[in-house]
């Protein structure tokens, strides 16, 4: 399968995504410790009292970005798996996974900054436009076999 | 992979669950507008003040279904591929996916409209029971390669 | 693709984790049941009344112990595809499946136990290793295409 151009084209952008997502993680995890707010009272405990098992308002917006890639991201590695296989023009294809993968870099650095209202909608919509296409796409080519 | 029908017939229903799980999304999104109660506070200034910055129960149930998506439908998304290369027969595979697709719009529609117990979590199970038996399948399948 | 033998070592760690993941769905049900804790009005109303729509510390943290889950392993779901395309030696790529398999488990067994810290941080952190390492290696194996 890696073989197919278009496939090994959608899988570097994919996991550059993923490794975003990770990204993400380890900065939530670095948010907790500088903030002193834990979820789990084992975790406050290790880190200096009961007192902090507590919520922060930016451990929230961090767990937020990661929540709306995960509604997102995820779908579009499956998307885009099968999309590879229905054959797209190699150029049209990295349109769609470039687009995607350069409107997800701009959501999480629009949600992990707080810009101004509607750049993290906005970069949410784009991002949902190779989706969407991919999506069509995929049904129409296999809407056969329903 | 797609001149295998048992794929094509999956990859049919996964792509309109990832569709309705889309949906979902901007249903969540027309909630908010309405009830205006938005969950950063760049969004409430944008939408008519910081005093929107707040819950709502609609909103977390939405919410909630879309997390209930992601738990059970992106498990499908890999049994159901994997499930279609170890050679089930058409008809009953696609009795699995056609299950699995009927019960989780059921299941959105049972949590969205707040329908009475049990009518969620009879969804929820029924969902389930092509999971089961498709990871059953394929732990069987490739048991010789762990 | 299921000839490739180490897709199939791959595909049967990783429905046994989707496995585990159910199992944990079932528990919080359990949790919610015996604690008397719903997350939705219509499902308290069914088990006694109103007063047990509400919250409850155990029910979180089995939530967060999934959603760490969905966080981690299904990137693990993509990677460990694409990873089983390169050609790495089996018995490397057995490692890093049989790695990644036990340390999900052990982090799920620290958060359900709330095992002093850092157990769990340490199942984690085990548990990215392989992942890493995989989309490192995908990363080189198709940067030409991107």
């Amino acid at each position: 399968m890696l073989r197919n151009e278009v496939f090994a084209c959608f899988a570097f952008y994919s996991t550059l995504l993923i490794l975003k997502m990770y990204t993400l993680a380890v900065v939530t995890g670095q948010v907790r410790l500088r903030k002193k707010a834990f979820a789990n009272p084992e975790d406050a405990v290790r880190h200096g009292g009961i007192q902090y098992y507590r919520d922060d308002p930016y451990v929230e917006r961090c767990l937020r970005a990661h929540r709306n890639d995960m509604e997102n991201i995820y779908p579009f590695l499956f998307l885009g798996t099968i999309y590879s296989m229905i054959g797209p023009s190699r150029a049209v294809a990295r349109g769609h996974f470039l687009v995607f993968f350069l409107a997800r870099v701009m959501h999480t650095v629009a949600y992990l900054f707080a810009l101004r209202a509607p750049m993290r909608s906005l970069s949410y919509i784009i991002g949902q436009l190779p989706c969407i296409s991919m999506a069509i796409q995929i049904i129409i080519a296999v809407a056969a076999y329903a």
